[in-house]
């Protein structure tokens, strides 16, 4: 439904200076601890977030500009929704699911 | 600067029992048909939308129901943002200055 | 360094007439487990798998060719590779050092 | 057809301590200039190549390769692969095939 978009997001900073970006990443996932009505996990290779659409693309746009804040002078961010209308979908389900299917 | 991002957005329909998606893209370029404040072009593997973030975010969200509204079940929806504001940027711009480099 | 590459990696295969993909990303997934050399993780937007760049591609090859083997017409593979060479990393480390962050 | 995959590229080193790219964007197209088997195109937002899946995968690993010969320290690099084989797919024709439908 689309209130249970999952969506992942990866916020980049480009010509920092230094190949880390783990404090811009920390700041970003500030705006989510503050945030209601989503769920949200980290990964490896970004974050995913599960909530209504709208919600979630707007705390995007909050966390797209915290580099920004930081001194960033220049942001790449890459989101993918999935976005599924025929049943509830759960960030849990969706994997176990899977791992149901690989013993 | 924030007004002049740089947007490529790939939606997909999921399930929808033809490999051909291009009835679908072609609906959701009729939302960038009738927009105002933003400059587009279609690619091989997506559109690529110029203007203000919250402009080009807003119909991102709109193109994205297109498919559902089409009797899709599932849509993947990717968006990749480039956002630089040190100095205006512009799509013909981008390109161009990589191929002064390669002559 | 090279041999440790940390990449993500979605395999859809599009207009299979169901919106469930599940027993796509599990038989994908098959490749994996007999492979040699890589740890990987299932996220629920996607596969991270760590290893040497050059096996990370080959097996990501035999993954896109999983769904054509079971009667797909198309499939859209979307990679992400963060290969980061001025220190060794990690799947885990990579989120421990944002969370160490967040708090 | 499997010698005919459309995939979009996107290389981008981190940590350079300049927003601008361009040069090494630049540097990576010229491995796909003294290429043979393919068609390549460069938009707003990456690199588009047609061919062999094979090659065309090879071709990216080694324009991967290329920002860290120029210094960078860390490139993530983004691949999405649009591999169709119930009839051939070309560059041109995608596109056509979506403005036919807009008018």
């Amino acid at each position: 439904m689309k209130d249970q978009v999952i969506v992942e997001v990866s916020i980049v900073p480009l010509g920092t200076g230094s190949p880390s970006v783990s404090r811009y990443v920390a700041a970003c996932l500030g705006v989510l601890q503050k945030a209601e009505g989503v769920k949200y996990t980290l990964t490896p290779m970004g974050t995913i977030i599960q909530g209504p659409l709208a919600t979630v693309m707007d705390l995007i746009q909050q966390m797209h500009e915290v580099p920004f804040e930081m001194g960033a002078l220049r942001v790449s961010t890459f989101i993918k929704i999935d976005d599924r209308r025929d049943k509830l979908q759960n960030m849990e389900d969706k994997v176990q699911s899977v791992k149901r299917r690989t013993g």
